[in-house]
């Protein structure tokens, strides 16, 4: 594997041809942002370029999303974009795996599975890192290139909430601001941040009301059972974001929120509020992420479950 | 009234002496910033400074507030900042009224009672101005004063999530995280945002499922009734940062919520999701504020105030 500079990435960018662009499953803001936004750079310099998923895009990032067909070509050149592993391609990884010929990413833990990569640890997402080479190759920023960036890097940082919104993550908002002023990033902002289904306002209601704490209030716990999405009516789209919720009282350093997928099948997320490493505790469990935000799976019971992650957190604390 | 540039304004600031500094009632991140830091930078400068206000600095914002004795002395100078209105300094208006000097703000419903004014209407906050004049003047940014401007604007954007949080202000946000990487932004930002007292958050759960929905949905209101404060344990300073919460469901355009601040007199607060101009409602019930936020007092039984509110958001939608 062979580490490039953004000068260098820029180059390989307009020299490729026929491009499959693969993202994470369970797609995010910043994946999406970074995929569409090369998918656009690239069929601006007039070459065939596709995104591709192993899961449908979720209906709240459509806007993000090119109008018209889907090109179907065998490609030259495959790029994946914020993917720290090649498993996170999902089933993509039969077709895929060991054929990655360059990777931008921004995840620490990345395992270094392209033949050449570009990892900026200290970005916000990789829409901030991909603005960086989109300069370099003097790309025309056009509207939907500028919400897609934007949009990964609000996304990945809570709004410029975190710990990750650097001083360069705002410089490069406020540059893509003034290259496009007619975005409306505050109606981008809404529909990420704020707008929620009738469904999921009871539903957190119903979680929040249900919030456990442990560890003397520096642990949280929420449940995100399929029973709790059957009686309140929604279903898993509906439930992303939500894993900030277990955060909101006063003294938690960390929250976790327990999606159930399947029955017994726990999709775990683990917010830090303080300085508590959670992609750490979630690597205890085969899981990673980032410092302040990191997931696993878990199977068992709730009462097992909840003694392990108990377990595991009171650990690291 | 002489309206001021910002190198106007600066030359104003290093000429004077014995400041009053003045914030207004209720005061917000925006006003305390604002103030806190022009104290500080008054101060620097070896001159006395006091910040006054009619109602005491909530708590959570002791973080902005230097250690050690204020000072008394008679002003020779008397500035506002982030103040559109001299009925807005309460108590303090029979002493100050008529007599502020210099006044610096970005609400465009400023009514010009200063002696010289510096009005920036596009700014997202009172500490977006006041950056551009601190570095007119070659203030040394210190730790507490780039706290105090990184909190207003944080604050007076919602963490940069409405329409006022424009290039300017992510690109000043950028200046002030490269003067104090230091600074943990992202502990002030969980501060101002995320944490909620227990009561705060069983109160959100009693308002949000009794939130009544008018005009197709367009429309949301939520009851802040002693009852419910009381019921809750909570008090007026858990209840700050409230007036978002009805604008969580799809499809709302205006959100209001109705603050009880003695029996039968509420204080209204609104939200605009989409284009509303919420500014001109609660200018017809005798308020103001900004386009996508405002308020105003009004008095009368729910059932009145109910129908009065609806009324108007039903002439202006």
């Amino acid at each position: 594997m062979n580490r490039l500079t953004v000068e260098e990435m820029a180059a390989r960018f307009l020299a490729c041809e026929d491009v499959h662009i693969l993202i994470h499953q369970a797609p995010d803001g910043d994946c999406i942002g970074a995929g569409y936004s090369l998918q656009a750079v690239l069929r601006q310099l007039g070459k065939r370029a596709q995104v591709l998923c192993c899961d449908p895009i979720p209906p709240r990032f459509g806007f993000l999303l090119p109008e018209g067909e889907e090109e179907t070509f065998e490609p030259q050149t495959v790029i994946a974009v914020d993917v720290a592993d090649e498993k996170l391609f999902g089933r993509l990884a039969d077709t895929y795996g060991g054929r990655v010929d360059l990777c931008v990413d921004h995840h620490i833990s990345n395992k270094g599975y392209a033949k050449a990569l570009l990892l900026e640890s200290d970005a916000s997402a990789a829409c901030e890192v991909l603005y960086k080479v989109y300069r370099a190759m003097g790309v025309t920023f056009t509207e939907p290139i500028v919400k897609c960036l934007y949009t990964g890097m609000a996304t990945d940082t809570g709004c410029f909430k975190f710990s990750n919104a650097s001083a360069s993550t705002h410089r490069a908002v406020a540059d893509l601001m003034d290259l496009c002023p007619d975005i409306r990033y505050d109606l981008i902002n809404r529909a990420m941040f704020d707008v929620k289904s009738p469904g999921r306002l009871r539903a957190e209601m119903a979680m929040l009301s249900h919030m456990e704490y442990h560890l003397d209030g520096r642990l949280t716990l929420i449940w995100a059972t399929i029973d709790v999405m059957h009686e309140n009516d929604v279903d898993e789209k509906d439930m992303e974001g939500l894993a900030n919720l277990p955060l909101a009282p006063e003294g938690v350093e960390v929250g976790v929120t327990m999606r159930e997928r399947e029955p017994g099948v726990f999709k775990v997320s683990m917010r830090a509020a303080g300085d508590v490493d959670v992609s750490a505790i979630c690597q205890t469990f085969g899981g990673g992420g980032h410092v302040k935000a990191a997931g696993c799976l878990l199977e068992g019971t709730q009462d097992d479950l909840r003694d392990r992650v108990i377990a595991a957190v009171r650990s690291a604390l």
